[in-house]
C-alpha cells in the first residue's frame, strides 16, 4: 500500500492516516484550517474540488456526520494515493475519489447533487508568483488547469439551493473572489482572516458562500496562528487536535 | 457663530475646533478612523461625499498637504454648521462646503476633477436596522437619500484615473461593496477591519479603492480599539492624537 518515496502520516483523529509524497504536494495548514471552518450538517453529501491527497474528505469524515464524501482530483498520481489512504482507513463506503477535471465537474456529477462543497483551489494567477519546481506542485498552486471562475461556476451548478461552499484562498484576491462568487449566485456569508501574528497582514482567508443566499456577510474575529511566545495559539491547537503535529508537520 | 444647543469641540490638532449639535448628528469614531486611513498626497484636490458637520475636510486639512477640500452635504443645517466651523478655523480659502445631493454630485462638479474622495456614507440599507428618532440622524445613517451605488457611481465619475476613494463602512456589507466598487471600475486595493476587541467580530471596515486600478487587495493587520485593560490601544490614541478626547468624546 505504501510506495517508495511515500510516507504515512498519522492525522491524530480517529486513528486515521494519510499517504503523502514530499516530492509531490503535501497538505498544508490551508487544508486543516478549512476542515475546521467548514460546517457540515449530519447527512450531508460533500464534494471536495481539487482534493489532492484526499486530506479534506478524510478529515471531514472524522470531524462531521457527513453521509458521503467525494474528492475530485485532476492528477491521477494524487488520486491514486488518496484512494489508498481511503482504503487504509477503511473508508471505501464513505469516500469516493474521482479522477477528473474541475472544469468538467458539472458533467461528471448531477446538478444540485451536493449539500456542501469544499475547495482549496490553486491561488496563484496563471504564471504569476513563485513557480514550483515540478508540475504536480505547479498545478496544485497555480491557476493553470482551472481558474477561480471555474470553481465558482461548477460549485453553483452542483450545490442545492441553500447549499454551502467553503473555500480557503488568499486575501490579495478578496475583491475578485467576492465578485466571482456573487456573479454565480454564491453569496459570501462568513469570512475569516488568518493572521500569522497579530501584527501581520492576513495570509489566508476562509470563506463560506451560500447558493442563492441573501447579501449579508459576517466577518469573524481574527484567527491568529502564533502567539507572542512564538508557539501556536490555543485556537490553532484546537483546530488541529493533533498532539503529534509540530511546526514542521504543517507543510 | 455658536447657536443655541450647539457646542464647540476642540479637535486637538492645529487648534482646530468644530461645531456640533447633539440633537442632530455628532461625528463618531468612523470619521476619525477614516481621516487616519486616508492617504492624501500634497497638492491633492479632495472631495468628501456626505460631510455632515465637516469633520473630514477639517481633519484632513490639518493632517495632510491637500491643495483644496470640498465637503458635499445634503442637509442645509449641517452644511451651515460646517461653514461656520470652517470660518471659525480660518479655513475659508482651503475648504468649500457645498449643499447638495450625492446622487447629483456628478452634475455639481466636473468629471475627473478630484484626486481623492472620502466618504462615510449611510450604512444601513433602506429602512432596515434601528431607526433613529429624528430625520437628521436617519438620513445620515440610513440609505434613504442615497445608496452605496450612488456613492460609487459619482466617485468613479469625479475621480481622475488612478484617483483614490477612501471609505468607512460596515463589514456585513463587504461582498456587496466589493461588487459595486469593481462594477464602477473602482478597484479595492487596501482593506482594514476594525475590531472593538481582539475577541470580537469587526464592526467597521476601511476601504481604499483606486479608479482603474488592477485587481489586487492588501488586507492590513487588524485595528484593535480596546486593549485587555479596557483602555484604547496605542494605535487608536495615535490616530486620535487628541489628549483631550476621552471615551465619551468618541460618539
Amino acid at each position: 500500500m505504501i510506495r517508495e518515496g511515500e510516507r504515512l502520516d498519522d492525522l491524530g483523529i480517529n486513528g486515521y492516516r494519510i499517504l503523502q509524497d514530499p516530492r509531490r504536494f503535501c497538505f498544508g495548514m490551508d487544508a486543516v484550517l478549512l476542515s475546521g471552518f467548514a460546517v457540515v450538517r449530519d447527512g450531508s453529501r460533500v464534494l471536495d474540488l481539487g482534493s489532492g491527497t484526499g486530506i479534506l474528505p478524510i478529515l471531514l469524515e472524522a470531524k462531521t456526520g457527513a453521509l458521503h464524501l467525494t474528492g475530485l482530483e485532476l492528477q491521477e498520481e494524487s488520486a491514486d494515493m488518496s484512494r489508498r489512504s481511503v482504503k487504509l482507513n477503511g473508508l471505501e463506503e464513505k469516500i469516493d475519489i474521482v479522477t477528473g477535471d474541475i472544469k468538467e465537474a458539472d458533467r461528471l456529477f448531477a446538478a444540485a447533487s451536493f449539500d456542501v462543497i469544499t475547495s482549496n483551489p490553486p491561488y496563484m494567477i496563471g504564471g504569476h508568483g513563485q513557480k514550483s519546481d515540478n508540475e504536480a506542485k505547479m498545478i496544485a498552486r497555480h491557476e493553470i488547469a482551472c481558474s477561480f471562475d471555474d470553481v465558482a461556476r461548477v460549485s453553483a451548478r452542483l450545490l442545492v439551493s441553500g447549499g454551502k461552499l467553503f473555500l480557503v484562498h488568499r486575501p490579495f484576491r478578496l475583491a475578485e473572489l467576492m465578485v466571482t462568487l456573487t456573479g454565480h449566485r454564491l453569496e459570501p456569508k462568513r469570512i475569516r482572516f488568518v493572521y500569522p501574528h497579530l501584527e501581520d497582514e492576513p495570509n489566508i482567508v476562509l470563506i463560506e458562500a451560500v447558493k442563492d443566499g441573501k447579501s449579508r456577510v459576517t466577518v469573524e474575529k481574527p484567527l491568529i496562528v502564533y502567539g507572542d511566545d512564538g508557539d501556536y495559539t490555543s485556537e490553532i491547537y484546537e483546530i488541529y487536535k493533533m498532539p503529534d503535529y509540530r511546526r514542521d508537520g504543517f507543510g
